[in-house]
């Protein structure tokens, strides 16, 4: 039994940041206010749970699913599409999340390609849809993490992966990202990852944009694809660009007064001064946002 | 004397191929008919000549002028802008060919970062363009060949080249080319210069298009620019997305019905049944160009 | 309580594979022929247990710890040194492996460093040896994977890592090797780790060699070695450039017997032929290592 | 008519830097002096002229054959091989500078592979040999910069270049150069081109070696080699691994007292502090060798 067709991401997707403990535990008790924050303040409804920027290689299997089911829990009609990445170097680790997501009510699974060894994406797909057919099943495309190209991995995904509904491509080869469209079916998700050229994602084709800067600036990103939509390529510009002025790193504790704790190694913060004047940087170009 | 502001590349202009006789002599007699061709059929009325596939780096300095020097006295008052590639690894080389290219009346010259050695980007530039300091300046930014940076060579450029009027920006990303698009003044070139993906290129801002491809698909992407400027983004993509099967050597000839001979060595021929099947699928996608 | 100083992983180390089922399962009962076969045809009495050959990436914990502690347990009075592959991602994994690898009696555990995130790999081996204080440690240097520099890792690493007792160096920069070798203690193991030119390794300095071939040609790479110490260059030589002509994969069932089952998704089996026509080679090259 | 067998490249070969004046222009007044250095000071009777050190990318043609007719015209009779380097992108240059090297007497021509475009890198080299036939002709192996696997290079190539006398390796893949070396015919040069990792193609079989540190360590490379051919593998390693705390960049000025004056642009000087500091250190290391 395959997922219904109608069912996919779309719009601005938020890829979530794991909340820890100052003593490196993973905290469940941020997850509510996380998600009410992005509903509320940035007009997310969407989420990518346990994505790169979450960390998911640095938790342990027992830690991702609580996260997995934390996340889903809470979200519960509230938003509304919460997606696990359930990606692992381990076939069977992927298979054993795939499995737990279904039954935790995800709404959608993701998966990378492995990164380390990496001959056979399509069949490593095929066999982690597999355990959790009846969920919507999206490929997560990070080249430079993996080195995979993506539009070959779209060859007859059907026929191998009949739960398949499209595509994260974080990666700015526009031109195979531009041949993943052409491949795509209508009932598809196909949406770009990267987020400081989201435009020339929309350009190309793209239907929704999952990232981590979504979790604070999301609502701008929804102004954004409102303007592309509309033809206000002026308008849609003047937000892409300004927003390449941005970056990322352990801004989302200040912009969103949660309390999402410091990364894991082999990840390590970043010096303070240098947080701050990023998030001085935020604040003089986003004034409304908070 | 710097250049008057006005001055620029703009539009679709076409990377020119170089026209060799059968005995890899290089062959002026095709110039005059390939401008024909470019104006009549493809309704391309600007050319980058002695570019990266017009195999300059293959061309010796006579031939480069030569090139030049004809390209120039042809296409004057048919064509809008003829623009002289003048990059070389040594300095001054690049600088005989600006001084000359000033001599023949090009309306703007365009240099390549070095790609052997390359720590002194913008000091390259700034000697080069000071032997031709009449005329519109370009950098060609191509980063897969030379390993550097788009937007960082941007800043305060017009204090080192009082003559610089733009960038033919041939990479693919896009967040480096927002920067340049964010860097860039009111009267430069932003021209974008990976053709397949040129759609994303004018949704972060580009205001021309350079491309070998447009030699002899220069009328349709003519009609994606007009599409995408309209906010018909239905249509621009569907161009963009079908120009996605195009893959270009030894195409030229076959569709233009122009001479332009084999390619030099290192480069080779392609293998005859594979330059048949790209022309029948070529005659398949654009019926009505030829 | 670091370990003694005079225990150390020495000469030919074999990586060893792991043994799976048809059905890919984990096959424990292959281990004490493995062993067997190693010590009596190849000479060989050291192993390096969950390495990359190993596929440890893609087996679960459970499956490397029971790996692991069934190569201990059996190699126990026979071998000298078992070395075992606590490396992951994920640093509580790292952890848990190596805690685990203390229980069961390894002579040492090596970790390579993160492949994915990898900003702080001193700190990451930090944390993962204090997890075992009293084995040997080793850093495991894959640079083709990890994209690490092997030397900076080593600076001052004795004050960060008391149990540190050598490096296992798999890449092809020598330069960087020299440097290793320059900063390395006298009760370190330097172990190199390209096959191919292992004789390369040993000139720059090398006390030991640790491999996946050495599986099937340790007798050979024994000769090797001790050519090399008694300044018999041309048979060094003449053992090392035939031992170019090897490939890897499969062949080891077909070489010793042993029946090693398929390799795990992502990685897929060779084709027949090939391993058969690699199998021959290696019959004709080493016709008395059977 | 090709060259006879016996003449090849062998022992420590000096790659020269170029002279320039400090206006930039070459100084060919410098040229005598630096051959009587490397032969009293450093013991180095041949030479490579006109190589990447010797900046022969940033040199006009005319520059070149200036500099190659000096240093083959003033080494007559004091040296035993002046090798010209004749690689240019332009096939045309490379045969135009092949014929000049054999009307002034040079021992042996060497090409590298085009970097720009690189297809046919066999055929680009037959079509310069042939300028230049009764000259020794080396392939100058740099994979960093051109991207070409080596041994490939070697297969049926004295069908192709009949002059064809051997491989100047520069590059860290020691398994590809072990494959040159056991492809390689006994009246070849198979000389070692990363002077960092000497000890380690000597191990592999390299029967030469040409670098640019040979300028100002060639004395010592000389024991280096001695040493190793006597098998004092440890005196070996001591020489090797302290010149592994040598940078080259201005250090010739320094250390031979001629005035080699700036390099050109792209290239810039290095940091007065800098030189000075790389200076001193080589003066506390080999304080005997000035």
């Amino acid at each position: 039994m395959a997922p219904a067709a109608e069912t996919r991401m779309t719009g601005v997707v938020a890829a979530t940041f794991t909340p820890l403990t100052p003593e490196g535990e993973i905290n469940l008790s941020v997850i509510g206010p996380y998600i009410d924050y992005l509903i509320e303040k940035q007009n997310v409804k969407s989420i990518f749970v346990n994505g790169t920027t979450g960390e998911s290689v640095s938790l342990s299997l027992a830690e991702r699913k609580a996260l997995a089911e934390d996340w889903c829990h809470k979200a519960k009609g509230k938003m509304d599409q919460v997606i696990v990445h359930v990606g692992c170097m381990c076939l069977r680790d992927s298979q054993e999340l795939a499995c737990h997501a279904a039954q935790i009510g995800a709404d959608g699974i993701a998966v990378i390609s492995p990164s380390f060894f990496k001959p056979s994406t399509a069949a490593f797909l095929r066999e982690v849809a597999s355990a959790a057919p009846t969920l919507p099943f999206y490929y997560y495309h990070l080249p430079a993490m993996t080195g995979v190209n993506g539009n070959y991995v779209l060859n007859d995904i059907e026929e191998l992966v009949p739960s398949f509904r499209g595509i994260k491509f974080s990666g700015c080869d526009l031109m195979d990202f531009g041949q993943c469209v052409s491949k795509s079916r209508p009932h598809w998700a196909v949406v770009y990852g990267v987020d400081e050229q989201l435009l020339a994602g929309l350009a190309m084709g793209a239907n929704g944009a999952v990232g981590s800067t979504y979790n604070y600036v999301g609502s701008y990103m929804n102004k954004l694809m409102t303007a592309f939509e509309n033809g206000d390529q002026l308008q849609a510009r003047a937000i892409q660009v300004f927003s390449l002025l941005l970056l990322l790193f352990q801004l989302m504790s200040d912009v969103s007064g949660l309390s999402l704790g410091p990364p894991r190694l082999p990840l390590v913060q970043c010096p303070q001064d240098y947080a701050k004047s990023i998030f001085q940087k935020y604040n003089s170009l986003f004034q409304d946002s908070r």
